[in-house]
């Protein structure tokens, strides 16, 4: 039985108890949200040493979560490097990994991951699909359906907890985005494996055809799938389009069929989005979807900033999740770019977990801002190893202060003597006024 | 005259044009807009070179412009460093910048900024006040009041655009201030220096008490004042409170004085502000201060994150920017740690400038879309070179790519043969569906 089954026969797990207790509330709590699909405990019952796994809650009332992608690409195939980028992930804070691996190995690599990662994890079973069809000279268009899903199966049965499954790309979507006037078109790579098959082979969407075949394998190993939005507008002026949100409301029919069948079920959200539409999504998922939980990709505030992508994503997570997003996808530096490298990833877990963290204290989730208020004290009383302690990378901290040592190591070189914290304290030793 | 009463005038002056070509906008809402005192043009009489400067309006429904603080502190003086940082400020894109030096020959520094810098330059000349005071042996609470306007009246002379003046740290303030239960009392360096003068000379605030005097200078050179919030919250659990907001009333009397006496005037906010009390903030000033424009420092919605300040304050900036502030002061990655070098320069201006351009897409600035229009326009047709020309780092984007190099030039490294923009081409080249 998977957890959601569990908890509409009123059952509270192992796993709705450990959520509980690292968010601070109730297993009831967990176990109810559960129940209505408004939080997901993606854990697949196979998952080698599941016990050892740090399990999360994803969705309301729960603090937002990071996913770190990670993975080889065709033009850059290196397992040391992947294992590097894990273990990146996982020391800058992430709460799951996915393995995006494209190029190499990949059956390899993702088995490394699951060996190794402490966090959930992730995967899009359509790309191993897609680099077979295209390994063997074929057209992605000539992918089987029976290959797919065996792959999905495969997959599954080696403990994958959470699959990106692009649903919703559906054969009338793709006719609305072709007369539609997108300036970037696909931006998915699912997506686009998934159209080119579609219009080639003049056939529906197997994964919306076949979505009860899909349903029965997320069933029976407790995978969670994550609805992916195969047509997320990949640029500010396509953003919120008819694209988009067709898409989105095929996806909110499937969630309901996903939960009906007692499968773990949350949806993948944009992209490129400007500021001021960023809330208008998050309600219009929420609204299509019955309150699941949204995991965004950014959203990306401007598209002008290639180098820095991991900031531009900071601006829309930040606001995605104060507004209600639930699971925040980093970006790096190097979206746009190039496959990111180890600093990379920890430059991009960083930058989300920071916007997840502002949103939360936004949000007012339980406990969220009793760590600002940790660091500030010791800020006031210029202690500066609790600062260190209590700030998001002590070892970054640790560096950049060392870079410039101050005369008197109660204060920084920013001010020096005249640092404010020090006049305040000789101010508050006066007590008459 | 002075811009404010030449625009009250009906007169339209060469800086209001110039604002309003580059803007697209008419002069007759430039002038408008700065009699009624909703955008200044900070530049001085004086200043040297005046017609080569790069004049800027700041204000209402003008680009969201772009502050990075240079200068030296008593812990590291080197005028060629300060020299870097004022080159790196102009080449990473700011609007302007303010020399902070609180160490060394401060003048020397002042002098080799104004001469050199293309952009409008701002001061605090209490620094001045307080360093000369400090050399000499001397208290803080004993700088002089002659020596305090004698200095302000220097610098204006000198050709100083804009000066952050805080008038609104009053007894009263203090008072309050000594009773609130605040954490991180007075972050503000200017805000320290003063209310040690206050609290220990038992007198009132001199820049508020003659606040007459002071505006006197600042019409004498039209320098622009921006009233600073020496009491800003220095975290997230001060934010909005009746110390930062009694403070916001003060400047809000002082800003119409100002008006009234044809001095240009902005308002300086916070500091450290949670993500859901940023537009609350805006708009308590925009009410309090009719409509002056607001220049605001940060805001960094979390406190947690020193080493990733400037992701922090890019977050907060861009939301404060869509809710109406107008000018972003820059935070860089060693806020907290020490004194920023030339590349935390750099990483600074960049990441303010992707929050003010994200918040002008989203407040519908003129124009402001149309960017990442043409570098999405040349990311859907693969078109590389162009893209690095739209890119906010042309630099960082040439580097990054070569980081790691596609086997097919059409790509990246990202997605190699996988791209799912090569894919949505072949798509659009198959009509039939």
């Amino acid at each position: 039985m998977t957890q959601l089954e569990r908890a509409k026969n009123k059952k509270i797990t192992t796993e709705m108890k450990r959520v509980a207790g690292d968010e601070g509330l109730t297993p009831e709590y967990i176990r109810s949200c559960i129940a209505e699909g408004t939080v997901v405990i993606p854990v697949n019952i196979k998952h080698h040493r599941r016990n050892k796994l740090r399990i999360i809650g994803i969705g309301k009332g729960l603090r937002t979560k990071v996913n770190a992608n990670i993975g080889s690409s065709p033009d850059r195939v290196n397992i040391m490097e992947e294992k590097n980028k894990l273990d990146a992930a996982i020391k800058a804070g992430a709460n799951s990994v996915m393995d995006l691996s494209t190029g190499g190995d990949i059956e390899k690599i993702r088995k490394m991951v699951l060996q190794r990662s402490v966090l959930p994890v992730g995967t899009v079973p359509i790309y191993q699909a897609a680099c077979e069809t295209a390994r063997k000279g074929k057209k992605i268009s000539e992918m089987s359906i029976d290959r797919i899903f065996g792959i999905i199966e495969q997959q599954a049965e080696q403990g994958v907890d959470f699959m990106t499954v692009h649903c919703g790309v559906t054969r009338r979507i793709i006719e609305t985005l072709r007369k539609s006037k997108r300036i970037t078109g696909i931006v998915s790579r699912g997506g686009a494996f998934l159209a080119q098959w579609i219009v080639y082979n003049n056939e529906e969407n197997p994964l919306y055809e076949q979505f009860d075949r899909l349903l029965d394998v997320a069933y029976k190993y407790d995978v969670t799938l994550s609805l992916g939005d195969g047509l997320r507008p990949g640029s500010l002026a396509d953003a919120t389009d008819e694209v988009q949100i067709g898409e989105l409301s095929v996806l909110g029919e499937l969630a309901e069929r996903a939960r009906e069948k007692n499968v773990q079920v949350m949806i993948e959200g944009p992209g490129h989005v400007p500021l001021n539409q960023i809330e208008a999504n998050v309600l219009l998922e929420k609204r299509l979807c019955k309150g699941a939980p949204f995991y965004v990709l950014g959203p990306l505030v401007t598209d002008v900033a290639p180098g820095y992508d991991h900031i531009v994503c900071a601006i829309g997570g930040a606001v995605a999740a104060a507004s209600g997003a639930d699971f925040l996808c980093y970006v790096t530096p190097t979206e746009h770019l190039r496959l990111p490298g180890v600093d990379d990833v920890t430059e991009g877990v960083i930058a989300t977990r920071i916007a997840a963290h502002a949103a939360d204290v936004a949000k007012g989730i339980k406990g969220a801002s009793d760590w600002d208020m940790q660091i500030s004290k010791a800020r006031g009383s210029l202690n500066w190893k609790r600062q260190e302690r209590f700030s998001i990378n002590p070892e970054k901290f640790r560096q950049e202060r060392k870079k410039s040592k101050p005369k008197d190591a109660r204060v920084c070189t920013m001010c020096g003597e005249f640092c404010a914290m020090r006049q305040s304290d000789l101010l508050s030793k006066k007590t008459k006024f």
